[in-house]
């Protein structure tokens, strides 16, 4: 599989992963484990789609929110790979946490916003186990905070 | 240790875990440990005690929802190994989330419905790092969402 | 590094971490990595600056709460190592989870509290990956719950 590959007839150009700021860093890795966390929907510097799924913002919006914190996670794990996803080996896990209110159901939905690109690019070795759990707030008023850990060869 | 043995013993049946659907999987193995998550309290195709603990949900409810999350996970590791758990070394961790209002504080008790269970069937390798925390609300107004990381032979 | 005498410099007097009760236990080893979890902020038996964040708690008060809980995940760590920190190679991930208020946005500020503790310990070996997120309510009315993931040499 070329992953890489699968990506440019997806459209899809990897942004320039956010600077690390502060104490957090976007990625570890141990082993072959590649930790990424605290992922949120940035797009050209900004929180995409913000607020709480279900309430001030559709479906739609929220798991386009999903994706693009997705694609901010690729772009992190490319970058560590030295600029090719090709070493990835597989998906692991995804913690999906989705802003929302307490009447919320849909946040399988949501984070397949972010599921869905990876199985596009990754095929079969993209599906992952996964949490999706509805809280009270995220950092930035953003709807969608993703976690995932990749298997590197 | 007879896992399996202990199982029968406290008479539980193991489901058949669910199909998977969509994007997500049951688990994942990587290297030695398993990773099984999104577990739902399902029972019979539907989802047990569902709502909010300590809302319309009392604590020996939420407690035999955790419990039933717990023995889905157990049915999904089983699998996993061929119909045995006597090749699970040690449960390493559960992270539980509970569907719960601001003033609720027994997270814990309610994901020891699960931690419980364990113990009873692995003695002192069901003991487990936890985490217990409240959400606003779960996929399927489900009333405890648990993940999980198993260690195996 | 020698981390144990960073801890003096800081003054940091590591207190005797809580005896595991019930089902959870406070850490859990896995071949190099050490999983921590369910560490609330205990200080002299009472849980540190307890409430909502962004609601009857100031961020400063929350931020005393993450680095106490922090203390508390040192200090388990520390204990099941044989009495030091030397033997710690990293800090892989922290994931923190704060009780606030559906307009709450200040949950990296709160986790901070936790990270600049290990950061000021462990130098560039304490940067980590992280989660931040809002939840509705924590054991014990709790401001903060931390879980983490140390790698040992």
């Amino acid at each position: 599989m070329d992953f890489d590959e699968k990506l440019d007839e997806l459209f899809i150009d990897l942004p320039e992963p956010l600077e690390d700021v502060g104490n957090a860093i976007s990625c570890v890795r141990v082993g072959k484990l590649l930790y990424v966390a605290g992922v949120l929907p940035f797009s050209d510097g900004k929180i995409q789609a913000p607020g709480k799924a279900g309430i001030e913002l559709r479906l739609d919006m929220a798991r386009l929110a999903a994706r693009t914190a997705g694609v901010m996670m690729l772009a992190i794990v490319n970058k560590e790979l030295g600029g090719t996803l090709n070493k990835v080996r597989r998906i692991v896990k995804l913690d999906g946490y989705v802003a929302s209110g307490v009447d919320y159901q849909n946040h399988a939905k949501v984070i397949d916003g972010a599921s869905e690109l990876f199985i596009q690019i990754f095929g079969k070795y993209g599906k992952h186990v996964r949490t999706a759990v509805g809280v009270t707030s995220l950092p930035k008023n953003a709807s969608v905070e993703l976690s995932g850990i990749f298997e590197i060869r």
